[in-house]
C-alpha cells in the first residue's frame, strides 16, 4: 500500500521556509514528511521512528497529528500551486500555508513498525484559506481523522504581527 | 511566568505507561512533559528544542499539539485522581488516559526560546470522559489554544481492539 510521494511539494518550497520540524527538508532532526498528488488526493507516506510511541506498540498522537499538520498545509499548497497553473517541479516556487486550526479524531491505536499513509481531500473555503480533510491508515486500517485549516502564510509571518 | 510543576502526574504513571514520546519519564528522547496543579488549573512548562521550529524563529506547530495532547491527558488524569480521593505522590497510581480529540487553534506565531505554559481548565462529561481547555503562552502571549477530549485507557488498550 505505500506510495511515496515522487514529486512532493516540499522538495520546492523556498530555502527560508523549508526547516519545519515536520516537512522541512533543510531541517536535519525533523520527519521529513513529503506530500504529492494521488489523482485528485493527496498522500503523504511516513513510517514512526521506533521511539515516537504512545504505549509500547502504538504510535504517539503528537507525531499523527504532526504528519496530519503538515499534510494540511502541503495539500493546501499543491492545490492553490496546481490552481494557479503550476505543477510541482515546473521550476515555480509554490506558496507556503500556515496551519489556523488543527482538529484530530484518534479512532484506533495506531501500530508501530507500518508505514502510514495520510490522505487528503481539499476544500477551497476562501482564496487563501483552504480546508483539508485527511484519513490517516496504517494498512488498511483507519486510525485517525483530521481536518486542518490552512492560510496563505501572511507577508509578514516573520515578524510575528500575522492577522489571519 | 515559568512555574515548573513540582509534583508531577507524569512521575507516577505505572511503569507499562510511560514510555509517551511526549510525557514519559521513561523515553528517553522525548519531551518529557510534565504536568501538575496550579490552584484549580493545571500547568505544564515546557522549553522546545532548537529543531522544533515552524520557521526560523518560531516554534513548530505538531509541537505545540504534542504538548496540549499530553497536557489533556494528563489533566484528566490529575483530576480523576483527586476525585478518587488521592494526590500526586501518596503512593497510589493515577488512572492513565487516552486521547479521543485534539483541537488546536494557533493564534499567534509563536516565539523560540521561551518556554511554554500550557494552562488547563478541566471538565468531566462522563465518569470516564474528561474535557480539558488548554491555552498555551509563551510569557504572557496567547499563542494557541486547544481541546482535548481524554478517556480512560481501557484495559485491553494494548490489544489494539478499544472502544472508545
Amino acid at each position: 500500500m505505500e506510495k511515496t510521494a515522487t514529486e512532493a511539494i516540499q522538495d520546492y518550497y523556498p530555502d527560508d521556509f523549508a526547516w519545519c520540524y515536520g516537512c522541512g527538508r533543510l531541517n536535519e532532526t525533523g520527519h521529513h514528511f513529503r506530500t504529492g498528488w494521488q489523482g485528485e488526493k493527496t498522500v503523504t507516506v511516513y513510517t514512526p521512528e521506533k521511539e515516537h510511541t504512545a504505549v509500547p506498540g502504538f504510535v504517539y498522537g503528537g507525531v499523527i497529528a504532526s504528519l496530519i499538520d503538515c499534510h494540511g498545509t502541503g495539500s493546501a499548497s499543491l492545490a492553490l500551486h496546481r490552481k494557479n497553473g503550476h505543477h510541482v517541479g515546473d521550476g515555480s516556487q509554490p506558496p507556503r500555508f500556515v496551519t489556523a486550526s488543527l482538529h484530530v479524531d484518534f479512532m484506533k491505536p495506531t501500530p508501530q513498525g507500518i508505514p502510514l499513509q495520510a490522505v487528503g481531500t481539499i476544500e477551497e473555503i476562501h482564496p487563501k484559506k483552504w480546508k483539508v480533510h485527511i484519513e490517516v491508515f496504517a494498512d488498511d486500517m483507519l486510525c485517525a481523522r483530521g481536518e486542518v485549516v490552512a492560510v496563505v502564510m501572511p507577508s509578514n509571518f516573520l515578524s510575528g504581527n500575522t492577522e489571519k
